[in-house]
């Protein structure tokens, strides 16, 4: 464990909107009780000044740092939060939840229905990026804090942010934005609904009825790998494979995983349903689609009750979340006279750079964190 | 029928590589008989100097220009092939013919394997761009044609057309490269595999052994998607689909093709299965993905001995084959000295363009092909 880890943590659970208060979603259904799993990282202060929410993207969890006891398998984004990281638990509070819909302990289609005592499977609302803000704020009161010092998040994590500052525009005092968009695009939806087809293609999927049952591992795994592309550069994947090549007997004159690049998505594919539920899958991306912060508004206007200080980034060979597009929110956030420091970091490895992107990142937000801080009077 | 068409025209076949004089394949095996389908358009002159060959891509057929008795549906190339069109038929002789391994016409998997009187299915080998170009020319000697006037297309008809300008270069007078790479990348592979994924996890796809039952339509209609999305730029997307929703009762709240690009995607997946063999799919993938025109070779040595004159087209938006990956072909072959034409086309078009961007790809290639006619002198 290298020296700045969080250590070893614990994802607990917090149960909320049980009924009869249970949880009214975008969709107009009803959803309770909703268990919540989480992890904190850091001391929340005596006035609770110091808390950063992070929120997650489409297949992330609560586990956001540091280690599980028996696991050498850090947090998904270890290398952003610890003492003396971009997010330095020296002093902020970090908390991390998994997301409303999801499979990794929140409520999701794959947890147990308590009025049937069975796996609500599709039978499961299908929730938006709004319905797991809502269902992060309960997390949040429930530790007293007023206001958070940020929310940061990239990609789905993104959106979850800047609905934050619309809907509770008085608990966030900055948001950090990376790699996303403020409603998902024509292209962007696509790649989510080639993904959903083939996990619903998959005769295993059986209409969502699979659980205790045979998994649909190959739709799903086309799913991963469909996502998996988008995730990376052209560059980075010509850099990473180009064409090397398994040496196959039948030197790729047939259809095994020939190159390099194969393998990696089909390794990426299989090991991907091992950890994740096919039905989460659905709903998460299709969260991602619904998700448009202007409907039929300008984005400009949709801006104006803002009271949060923002960090956008974006970065240079991300193609799925094109910079252009997030860099449309900065302008919008601008024109409503908002705090906006909108930082373009140059990259090579496209989407993923919000993950692996760690020491330009580091240092634009930390700089931030502790500018927000110091305004913010702590 | 508009007034340019070339008219009603059928399909023609011709058998070559009969046994004992099967084709030996880039694989080490042979192949025989093939069956060629093709079509011509205009009159090949009493010199036969005015021959042009016109190759597909992934999934096109001989039927490049005019109609089928019977069918109202053009050519896919009809925009391009016909009298006072850009492959002018009044002056040139046009041929089309569909390539090795597919699923219009000539042998593929999908046709019957005289040894056995059933389908090939998986037991047709993998074919390369290099196998189909040696039928091509079986098809151009069996009209005594000499010397072709241009070889032209786009995508995987690029491949074909750069192959031909290699491997036989006294027999092409100029060569027409449009929308392509000299070799695939890791990305343009990991599509394609991602493509053969889908199908080979679809259960009706059973090894490849299909023919005559259930098709494995899922399967290849989750390439197809995956193929579309790719085809398109992130713009032309925008602005035909945008955010656009098709009315249903729950508002997009389950898992139904709710957004107008999810129900176009699905309808074009749909309707390809209707037309195209699974198993054709992955062999036309994957001969594209083996194509490597380099090799261990720099690219400006590949080009040493080529005689053609070149016209390499690119377009601005096409991120399946980006111009600068089309543009280092024609910067290799100046590096040769050779006669090139190298034009990016501004389109919005994405890698349709080739396809769909009419006007301004046809003042190229007639004006290139009419000074390449004149310099022959024909």
């Amino acid at each position: 464990m290298e020296e700045r880890s969080v250590g070893i943590v614990e994802t607990q659970y917090l149960t909320c909107c049980e009924p009869p208060q249970e949880l009214l979603l975008s969709c107009g259904e009803k959803l309770g009780p909703i268990t919540i799993a989480y992890e904190t990282y850091g001391k929340l202060s005596s006035n609770k000044n110091n808390a950063i929410l992070i929120v997650h993207a489409l297949t992330g969890d609560a586990h956001a740092a540091g280690y599980h006891q028996g696991s050498d398998r850090a947090g998904w984004w270890d290398a952003m939060i610890g003492p003396g990281k971009a997010f330095d638990t020296n002093k902020y509070f970090v908390i991390c939840s998994n997301v409303l819909g999801s499979c990794k302990g929140t409520t999701g289609s794959a947890s147990i229905d308590p009025k049937t005592g069975k796996p609500y499977g599709l039978s499961f609302p299908v929730v938006t990026i709004r319905d797991m803000v809502k269902v992060q704020k309960f997390l949040v009161d429930h530790f007293g804090i007023k206001k958070l010092l940020a929310v940061a998040g990239g990609s789905m994590g993104g959106m979850q942010t800047l609905e934050w500052s619309l809907l509770y525009p008085d608990m966030v005092e900055s948001a950090i934005v990376i790699a996303t968009n403020y409603r998902h695009s024509a292209q962007q939806i696509a790649f989510h609904e080639v993904g959903r087809n083939a996990i619903m293609a998959d005769p295993d999927w059986q209409n969502g009825d699979y659980y205790g049952k045979t998994i649909p591992a190959r739709g799903l795994a086309v799913a991963r790998m469909i996502g998996h592309i988008t995730y990376m550069s052209d560059h980075s994947m010509e850099e990473k494979f180009g064409r090397k090549v398994i040496d196959t007997e039948r030197r790729g004159y047939d259809f095994s995983a020939h190159f390099e690049v194969a393998n990696y998505l089909k390794y990426r594919g299989d090991s991907f349903v091992q950890r994740f539920d096919a039905n989460s899958w659905l709903y998460m991306s299709k969260a991602c689609d619904h998700f448009d912060l202007a409907q039929d508004q300008k984005l400009t206007d949709v801006f104006a009750n803002v009271k949060s200080k923002f960090l956008v980034i974006s970065f240079t060979s991300d193609w799925l979340y094109p910079p252009a597009q997030t860099k449309q929110i900065a302008k919008a956030l601008k024109a409503n006279g908002v705090d906006v420091t909108d930082i373009g970091i140059n990259s090579k490895y496209g989407h993923d750079a919000f993950l692996v992107e760690v020491d330009n990142q580091s240092k634009v937000i930390s700089h931030f964190v502790e500018r927000i801080a110091k305004e913010a009077g702590n």
